[in-house]
């Protein structure tokens, strides 16, 4: 009967062990899951839904996300190490800004196609050189966009086609002036920032 | 007779030739004007509406806009110019995230106070030295949010009072790591990214 017995006791014991070492070495998981659902708007960009969730301590709470297209973003260098830039109204904050060439994936689009796609569209720029530099999520708490950067070199120029209603002032600026004009705070724009200062890094520039 | 006609003519040359002379050393006027507005979606942090816009050419579009409250985020570096990350759950994409301490500033709360605050309350630490980093425009295109980057050195350690229902993993990681983790795409978060190159740049680390 003592060996039954004691066998049992060093099982929970071995057993309480390796929960406990388990545990350790699991990370938490502090997924929420989905209750339910509801669509707020649907436009020809956002999409905003808001959704009842379950949190890891199982309380509810709400999380609002405004969904948007896929976008790709590409730094494109001269022969020069000048940066193609664009300057355009953004009208969410009523004023000029100087970003990278970037646009929307079209539906099933590859990036690396979308990329190339866009920045000869808006710049007339074809590259012998591209390359992928990850990707970015611009504001991941509320807002559903990934941004997925190239940089581009060895450039050859043909026609710009771009959009119809599309307003872009195109220039080239050296890349030096580009990281200064982040270090100084002038250069805003989440895409231009991280790929600059990516390709800084890649290319020892 | 001759003369006054000749000193009209003269005078239309010159005012043409100012005027193209004007018209070259002018940034073009990009200004959409906002011609209506339709509110979609007003929820706790997001704002949508969709704008009825007179474009540069004098054609009408529409503007789909997602407006969220401004939001402050610190790269805080202790002693060992390691990092303080928190780890959390995005359920805008299904997966956790790293990222620096990061939040949204109260209604007419300043910047910096703001980032003092998250900092505080998501890991504890109040710093000696506290210096702003300039701003990120996430997604300037649909997105309206501002993020105001800090960076803080001089750590202390207090205790970190985490909102109720916020889930965060705690981790210090060396600075060299963190760069080399935003290199291999690991790191996607657009606002840990731009502190953590312009840090390097502006430390020379």
């Amino acid at each position: 009967m003592a060996f039954p017995v004691l066998y049992v006791i060093i099982l929970l014991i071995m057993k309480t062990c390796f929960e406990v070492i388990y545990m350790t070495n699991e990370p938490a998981d502090l997924t929420e899951r989905t209750l339910s659902r509801e669509d707020k708007f649907n436009g020809r960009f956002l999409h905003v839904h808001v959704d009842e969730v379950e949190l890891p301590n199982g309380k509810h709470s709400q999380r609002e996300v405004a969904d948007h297209i896929a976008g790709v973003a590409i730094l494109a260098l001269d022969q020069e190490n000048r940066v193609l830039t664009v300057t355009q109204y953004r009208y969410v904050f009523s004023k000029t800004l100087l970003e990278i060439p970037a646009g929307k994936l079209e539906p099933g689009e590859n990036p690396a196609a979308g990329a190339l796609r866009e920045l000869k569209e808006e710049t007339g720029a074809v590259p012998d050189e591209f390359l992928p530099m990850g990707r970015i999520l611009p504001a991941p708490g509320c807002y559903g966009e990934v941004l997925y950067l190239f940089l581009a070199r060895g450039l050859h120029m043909e026609d710009a086609q771009p959009d119809e209603d599309e307003f872009l002032i195109l220039e080239r600026i050296p890349f030096d002036e580009m990281v200064h004009r982040i270090m100084s705070g002038e250069i805003e724009d989440s895409k231009t920032i991280a790929a600059v200062l990516k390709a800084k890094l890649l290319l020892n520039l």
